[in-house]
């Protein structure tokens, strides 16, 4: 048994970690933080939620606790990591403060100083299937985010056998509003939102490309640039994102290539708890994996390119599912523990 | 053709009215008006908007229009329509601003000082159906809300007729999401209402009611107290009520009361062009009217109880829609005029 | 440890029961039906099943299971389980084919011949909290409809009481969609209900009247009239019943009333695990409560009228989580196990 | 004025026709028909219908019309053309049977003879932009489909002006739900369709995809093969696709191409009525198209990838409307009349 605090418990991604948290049967969480409504319970944001009392972080009993979760705003994670770390605790940071290895790439990214540049090495970044042997004596991780868990699990087999890739990479993705955050913005009004879909962020670069192309070169350091075009949908949670990649294959019949593709996938994914590739003719949906910590992979070949439909749900295997399994890797309990749903 | 100004064009009645006015074959749009966004165009918010700029209300030339009509908040209306009225203007104010007859009824429920209570006496409460005398020579018109709107439509004729009720009349209503304004909120934040059905200002009261109570007792001043229920429905626009009323008849059976009541609404409304009596059996739903400025009225008894279904559209029926029927029968013009659907 | 056969599994209810007992502790899955499915793996419909592969009724193993469940249609529920009796196996019945005593409503409400009318009597009415001590014996369990727990939970403290009632109860009722099962038909169409929100069976009577009226009478035999409003919700799961009742109370001021009925709510449900009395101020709401086998339960005064709000999920504490509740209580185990969430 | 007679109004876009109809100026709607429902009134189905009584087609009075719109399943559409065109009425079909030239090419994909052969030289493809001097004189129109009006509009230009394409062009596309027709199926069932997000029909091959293909090589006959992903989203309007081609310049640098590309657009488009070149910076959303007879366009550049970004109604422009502006510019009339919003 092992105790937990959660900084940053309103968010939604704070709230489902919690919840997770909750039913662990190796966690007590030990606090759960909140600036504005430290004194009420949580249940007072989220009618289902556990009875536990928001605190202000700086009250928060760190020294009571194992592990450390951050739900919170970029540049504000980081320095909490850099308080726990020093007093001794793991940390798994939800935030991007320690998603990118370049302190100057994320500078550039999200126009701030890194607040805590020391520590970017040392920081594992947590896509769990790709990362366990580092999670394991990781003192910091950095939790993936949304959308590059939805990509990076989809292209990794293919890209780590090395095939070369015709042209770029286009990831046509599609997310659920939880993903813009909790709090309330124009473009996630009910009346806003319902009824329309809204590309955004399409060309000009959201802040997920850096990262997501940091670990593509990671596994293919000539792979071609990533297109990436996130959408909004009027949904509350869940991703999809629709990969076209064009590998340039000798052997010329598509059923081959199809083959040879799906083979490099099962071999990477079959003893995986949480990734399922789908079976031949089947392509991912929501449905398949909200409210779970799965993803779902979906392949198909359209003439030479090879589409593939991968889909998470953005709360859990996209944020707070990928933390507890990453928790339990570090930690060393059984992987799916909490986690089966 | 007359000329007419919108203060106020950037909240979801406010667009409702410049998209009925921009297309009414006897209205120029003159202005329309926003603090925030003065100098872009409308598009900039809603995409399909006609090609309007906003201007600053202090900017609007006000001298160039016949009729002014306001969707500002409660308190911001009043000063402008004594502005405009000093000026010579006919005002269609859509706020609750005039709503209320009693000075203190509407301070004990807005909080606020009356900003203008020399002129509610001369204010005409503008459900048309009931008030096409008055408009015609009317200076100022207080456009009624959304929630009495379809109240009140749905109970007129029976109040009219002086049947005496036993117990309260109660209203379930329930409205869609553009009942509560354009400003993001945490309760109009997608996720918080996407799957999900909320009552709100039960029994402690919604500013609505004593504004239909107001008309409730010019029809039948000893009718019974209302209970007023007002739902929050997961849709963008419409509002559906759901009434409860039991007439206490000398006639014994069912078929009968129902009969007689259905014979009190039908001559009430026959000639109505926006106010449909549903045949026997059908109930009212928010596909008999969203995008038009109809009432759809479904009639039902279930034992001794009366139970109404009254349906409208709270940003046309409700709001923008009824404001420019009512400025046709101020100006003398086909009273359908620019609403057909 | 014991084993459970679903009939019916391909259902909504059906589907959730699978899902909440896969994950039961003390409970092993021993075959799911279906008649056109048989053959294929349930995963086929549902992407998250677990690894179940659906047998026809006829091929069910029924001598290797304990309980049987059944998500059937009315009439064709009663013949499988009095064959299953017969086997002297206990049978949790989520049709309507036993939950009214007498075969005369039966059958003049669901219009067909009862199929087994001697098993009216043994049956015992499963709505878990107030039926415990029969429950434990029971062999044969009509589980309660949907609308008929969330309006009786909400009423049931109050009739229990012997309060007088003046006037009707009025249970204006809102359900989300999969209330109407799976098969599709055209009011169950996304483009049809998307934005919608209809009420049915308005008055003419659902079927669930007479059951909610049996119970209600079971409780206070002189009660007066039900009338109950059902409406269809785009939402897919939930239903919120907003009640209305005139209690006569000696002691005239609204504070006293409410805090006696509060006090009669709290009492009745302060040791239930699965039933909240929701503090002053606060109303029930879905987000109470979906996923969840939840019913919570708002109090609020108007006037001289009270007014419950109760919200369940009508596919976990209306079906399927309901009925794992009373197969706990039957076999002994604890209540609550496998629903927590 | 002219009179129009319309088959199959009971389907969406049978709807959407007629209430397009029913109030252009210059054309009175002289039958509706409807085998399941000939002799009621329209209004049974869709509450707000102006009142006409659906008839069977057999019954339908041809002769008293002039014009003839088809809202037929394919195969079903053939034969009443060809009546039709023997009486010598002019005809737009908005089925898919005389879209394709190739015979061949229609039973491959619809699996069935064809009933009219004869009638596919003569039919003039209805993309009402680019067909205007056709249409004139066209007797038999085929109206485009849904799917492929949103991404043949967002290529045109690009492919008018034969800049050489590396790769293929990819079409990652998303549909409301009415796409899917009025008929119930399991997967248009609303709890189906909620929360959700689906792929379908990708690699294997839409029906779409080779009427898009026909017309992509009537502009540039050697442009590299479409890859075409549908997706349903669960809107019940509304189609957005996103369109992904390498323009292959010699002009290296982004703004440069960018510009070049733009400027194709904006002399394409910059007289066109309904189509909407967005400026630099903003996408397309539903939100700026739906209940309009609008095309939004996007462009965008992301390295060397030119992203297109069109959204239309698929009711509208996507078929009802554009089946109105072909009918307009057929007879003469002005070529927006009737369908501004």
């Amino acid at each position: 048994m092992i105790r937990a605090g959660i900084y940053g418990a309103t968010g939604y991604t704070g709230y489902e970690l919690v919840r997770l948290l909750a039913r662990h049967p190796q966690v007590e969480v030990g606090f759960v933080t909140s600036e504005s409504q430290a004194g009420r319970p949580l249940s007072v944001i989220f009618p289902q939620a556990p009875a536990y009392e928001l605190v202000a972080a700086a009250k928060a009993p760190l020294d009571q606790v194992d592990v450390v979760f951050l739900c919170l705003p970029h540049a504000a994670a980081a320095p909490t990591a850099v308080s726990a770390l020093n007093a001794g605790k793991r940390v798994i940071d939800l935030s991007a403060d320690f998603r990118l290895k370049e302190r100057t790439v994320y500078e550039q990214w999200y126009k701030v100083s890194h607040p805590a540049p020391d520590w970017l090495a040392a920081a594992v970044y947590g896509l769990t299937e790709f990362a366990r042997a580092e999670l394991s004596e990781a003192q910091l991780v950095a939790n993936p985010g949304c959308y590059p868990t939805s990509i990076l699990l989809g292209l990794q087999p293919l890209l780590a056998a090395g095939l070369p890739l015709n042209g770029p990479i286009i990831a046509d993705s599609k997310s659920g509003v939880s993903g813009a955050g909790r709090m309330p913005r124009q473009h996630t009004h009910f009346v806003e939102v319902a009824g329309n879909f809204t590309p955004y962020g399409i060309g000009r670069g959201h802040r997920h490309l850096p990262e997501i192309e940091q670990q593509i070169r990671s596994w293919q350091p000539d792979a071609p640039p990533l297109i990436f075009s996130p959408h909004l949908l009027p949904v509350p949670r869940g991703i999809l994102s629709t990969i076209y990649v064009n590998p340039d294959m000798v052997i010329g019949h598509r059923s081959s290539v199809i083959g040879e593709v799906r083979g490099l996938y099962e071999a990477a994914y079959e003893d995986e708890p949480f990734v399922d590739v789908l079976p031949e003719g089947e392509v991912a949906t929501l449905a398949h994996v909200v409210h779970s910590n799965r993803c779902a992979i979906g392949l198909t070949m359209a003439g030479s390119t090879l589409i593939i439909t991968s889909a998470i749900d953005n709360l859990i295997k996209g944020a707070a599912g990928q933390a507890v399994q990453n928790m339990n890797v570090m930690v060393g309990f059984e992987e799916t523990m909490g986690l089966k749903s």
